[in-house]
């Protein structure tokens, strides 16, 4: 059984998906197919990234990872196929990759070269799915690709440290489905430079001073009650262990969430401060 | 092979359910998931139980279905297991369990105890799709919880009948992807009541005189041209055997729905007078 | 292994989706079941069959394509199976079915009359899936129907060639996930009527005058900057080899689209002139 999952911005409205299923199923036997999201903002290489990274983990060792994102093949634009911490990833170098390859090195990487052989006006479909098919069948990567070493890198990742260790500047990458507000500063990376000291945490007009494991454990149940806590602004290391801003119980469409109600959207500057 | 499914409301554009399902692949052999929705608005409870209790019937003996709706472990929010009508159900003992035992004894239900074996911040993939795999696997319930005699109860469910029993004052427990208006008003209860009896119903200012079996019973197909019927208001019995209020091809894009042109909204009263 | 595709307009909220999975995972051993899509908008007949006639053909031979647009059981709107192509489709003869059939010539077609033997509310359910399930099976359409030799046509779908063969005029039939907007113009038929003149393609007030093959056919990689390129209104032959208007890396939320940016919509007039 090969497990092909699908990272896309192609939507669920129209027939891209479902194209790309059908030709998985011709010619991959056994196949399962996966969606990871197909809800991807158009072109937008951080989200995907974002969205992959934290899913693919759960998936078995040796599942095939498709990427359809800002996938057209150009000069400034190759195909890639890449195997990482025991599972393949295929799709373009525009730094979706690189930001997955981040934290683990890639055990192999190759520039896909058969586009001699395929006329491709959707290579999402005529392309990568012919090289998870090949995957899928215990074929090599040195086979459908050249070996390369380097990877388009993805701007704007990483948090910075200032001189003195006292602040670090970090950025919103994602707004999830609660209107949580995701930032690139990783727990690990926080409790480094803490030593023990006190801190702030800034995003516009708005203090934090404790995170938290988990949402619930703002309410302090022996003695509130956790209704009057809804609509409440709180931080936590979240399921990706990155600080997270969130609202207990937010709902976008009727309360709000993080994102509306403390005015944060993509990009915007968070700030520690160590004192 | 076991079919897990899914009821959430975590969206389709996050990470959060692709990593569920790979935790699934990982954990289950031959698991057939099967995504029963993931656009429950956020935390609620009605919303979930009233698409699982109309999805789960038609699905094979044995399913396995994880409910991911306000299920963060809090000393008031315990995690459950139950067997009802021959389905499995894990999710948290918020109500939505009640809601689907209403009509059913349920034949087993087990507070969840295997917490302490299992570090959580993402309770439906690491608590949840674990007690999945142990009962796939043949386990028992008893196993991974002690048992339980009761649930908490969903408030809100029951339409009222007056002492005289000349009237049935219900709510509207859901909108659909048509606008079409969900009451909480049962046919079996409305039969009971009517007892050859004519009746009224009102919801706001909108009355209807008969329900229909099925939505094109509105239009007497000698005599009528259905597209002159486009956008009549009507009320049938649904096929959750629950009254609706629909409008006659409805589209809420285009020409609007029961809930957009009759001005219904989730809560709202509807009244039946017998007479 | 069956494969079952489902294109419908029931959403992705409601329990309509999950209640059929059920329902064929109870009725068909080993299905594999395929969401194209479940976004069409409610009753819209033209954009369903576009969706599908371009997702269908990736999929293997023998598959069963259930279509739930429109599909109540009326006098006037008879449910039928179709083999067309090697891939079965059942649906409701309201026009889908002409536009999957407008190329190749059905192989069979047949109106259901199982109807006596079921009680159905919810026939895509009920219906569909039963006839989906004989057919995994081996099972001939003759046994689930009465053959039939004409279909409903669809309007509107053939774009119109004036008496000098000097000008074509389309419409818009879609609009996608990025705002591209797709006419009903198909390569083929430009071609043909072409003959090495030059031509105007104009959409209200723009006008193109080349048609590409990719979306970055557009951007000459050697001389200009890509990003340069952003926002740049273009015309390719998309992949179902239809004229499509295209905003270089579009993203409705974003910069726009075609359909916004261009003011184009659903039904709109396009014209070829050739000189």
């Amino acid at each position: 059984m090969a497990i092909i999952t699908l990272t896309t911005d192609f939507g669920e409205r129209d027939h891209f998906v479902g194209a790309i299923k059908g030709f998985i199923l011709s010619e991959i036997d056994n196949a399962t197919i996966v969606d990871i999201s197909h809800l991807v903002s158009p072109f937008n290489i951080m989200e995907a990234a974002y969205i992959l990274k934290n899913a693919y983990k759960t998936f078995p060792k040796g599942s095939i990872h498709i990427i359809g994102v800002d996938s057209e093949l150009t000069p400034i634009n190759k195909h890639m196929a890449v195997l990482i911490d025991g599972h393949y990833f295929i799709g373009a170098d525009n730094g979706i990759l690189s930001f997955l390859a981040s934290e683990i090195n890639p055990e192999k990487m190759v520039e896909i070269n058969i586009h001699d052989r395929i006329e491709s006006v959707f290579p999402v479909l005529d392309v990568f799915v012919k090289v998870a098919g090949h995957i899928s069948r215990g074929g090599t990567l040195e086979v459908i690709g050249k070996s390369i070493t380097k990877l388009k890198m993805l701007k704007d990742l990483s948090p910075i440290i200032n001189n003195e260790e006292t602040q670090i500047t970090g950025s919103v990458i994602y707004v999830d489905n609660y209107g949580n507000v995701i930032t690139n500063i990783p727990m690990q990376l926080f409790e480094r430079y803490k030593r023990g000291r006190n801190f702030e945490l800034w995003a516009r007009n708005h203090k934090f001073t404790e995170i938290y494991r988990k949402y619930s454990e703002a309410v302090n149940f022996d003695k509130e009650n956790p209704n009057n806590k809804d609509g409440e602004k709180l931080a936590i290391f979240n399921s990706a262990n990155l600080i997270e801003l969130a609202i207990y119980r937010s709902n976008l469409d009727t309360v709000g969430g993080a994102s509306t109600l403390l005015g944060l959207k993509y990009r915007d500057t968070v700030t520690v401060n160590f004192t």
